[in-house]
């Protein structure tokens, strides 16, 4: 059997060595999301964001619990910053989610941007690719931060949660998080701590600006994921949001093309600049330019025209 | 006298027309950037970056009425994620920084990312710079946000602080985050709420991992910036680290070639990717394929490579 073969069966180790080829951008990477590819298109997935401290990763773990005993699958993409730190953030993951760790059909992996090229988002779309052509009924995707990159990473996702807790900042600072037009559902976690309801009230204002998205009027849900609490509601939120779009589907493949075109752009961009630099190898690198353009003796732009001119 | 000329000359006018042209990818803007860079490499670049809520504008605010004080011309450029509610953002920080508006010698500019194909940091660093060369002594670039994107705008700069609040979620919290690396001073502000000292101790813990960055080894520094308070001392920090690099040339000379290889790159990427879609006019579109990928045809690396024969 083939690599793609055992991951197709749910051997949990096969997509384990699929998504680190893919995250060392391995020649075999594209030959297995080629193969992989037309399985693809049936897990429902959740996407939830929010900034650090906000309680994203115990919030994930409750909804894979509540997953698990309705006897559904559940793959876990955690997206971390590219950081030399990032073992711990694997670490902190796996101690959080460790009472999976025996559930077969539990797959959680963390995955860091690697290299100054970008790519995090279609590395993380490949993975999540891989996870659901292997069958998994729900795909979480639990993305670190708020910036640009990784609202490109949610929007991967079908329900999206943006995570707040209490306390963290007036509804001005809330706005600048450029986060709350991207989230289908807002939780505010932790949400037994005094002022929580404070920061249900500030994003209800917030939204209330926000026009509603292809016909969906956001939902926040208060929830205390260390204890569970909330959960269940925010599960029935989710649901409800599901069924919106089953019946919307024009919606969800207007998603679902965009998240192609994305994903066709961050291809090309990354194999037109290899064979850039390739090219530019013949003049000293683009390093050689960007010598130049630090002692000021060219500008970047002149630089770059440079370089094109040898393609 | 041409607008290029106005900016010289400090027209802070002309200076704002010439920013927008950039936002905007106005034609003419690569003809300012080159005939501005020259001009360039001059000003000291801070950069604020840390969690939403954190008080990163505040402060940035503290640190402006300390150059002025000091006499000291000062250009901010403040960035948020793409938002259609960005308006508010810019409208928060012209609400902080209103008392600077008569200063001629101060400039506050917000900037978002434009358009679905990146750009952000492209964008940042032209604007910084257009400040640069019009001759502004100090510039601080505030990223909101804490993800990729908004780490390679901090990258820009020459110091980087990058801010805490406390009781903002355990220390492997902020490690996710993904920012201790970037951080040459560490500002734990609001420092008047009582785990203030538990938040020290836990990046001074983070910093005992880390190696010192090319031999600086980063400070940690309290603040109140809505009280001013601890703002004096972390100038002075950040004086020590100017001094330090002053002293180092040849790490701000690998700071500024890193950069110019980084702005080489995204120009490049989006001129080559410029040339990728018009070419796939000629078929229907990048979207025409996406919608392939979308119905399970192809996948989105085939799609890439049947645009990439056409080039």
């Amino acid at each position: 059997m083939t690599l793609v073969d055992e991951a197709l069966n749910g051997d949990l180790r096969a997509i384990a060595k699929i998504i680190t080829k893919i995250e060392d951008d391995s020649p075999d990477a594209i030959a297995f999301m080629k193969e992989l590819y037309p399985h693809t298109g049936k897990a429902y997935i959740i996407g939830i964001t929010g900034a650090p401290g906000v309680g994203k990763s115990t919030l994930g773990d409750k909804i894979i619990d509540y997953l698990r005993k309705e006897g559904r699958s559940v793959g876990v993409i955690a997206v971390d910053p590219s950081s030399p730190f990032s073992g711990g953030a694997i670490l902190a993951d796996r101690i959080r989610m460790q009472h999976h760790f025996l559930d077969e059909r539990v797959f959680i992996r963390s995955m860091a941007t690697r290299g100054s090229l970008g790519g995090l988002s279609r590395t993380t779309n490949n993975a999540v690719n891989v996870l659901d052509g292997c069958g998994f009924d729900f795909i979480i995707i639990e993305t670190v931060g708020v910036g640009q990159d990784e609202i490109d990473v949610v929007k991967l996702s079908k329900t999206t949660l943006v995570t707040f807790a209490p306390g963290m900042g007036d509804e001005l600072q809330a706005m600048k998080a450029g986060i709350m037009e991207i989230g289908d559902i807002f939780v505010v976690n932790k949400a037994d701590r005094d002022d929580a309801d404070r920061t249900e009230r500030d994003i209800n204002a917030m939204l209330e600006l926000n026009p509603k998205k292809n016909g969906w009027a956001p939902i926040v849900v208060k929830t205390v994921a260390t204890t569970g609490e909330g959960i269940e509601e925010l599960m029935k939120v989710i649901y409800t949001h599901k069924d919106f779009l089953d019946r919307n589907t024009s919606c969800l493949y207007e998603k679902e093309v965009y998240k192609s075109e994305m994903e066709i752009i961050n291809i090309l961009k990354e194999k037109l600049l290899e064979r850039a630099i390739e090219k530019a190898e013949t003049e000293g690198g683009i390093k050689s330019y960007a010598k130049k353009v630090a002692d000021r003796e060219i500008d970047a732009y002149s630089a770059a025209e440079r370089i094109l001119k040898l393609l």
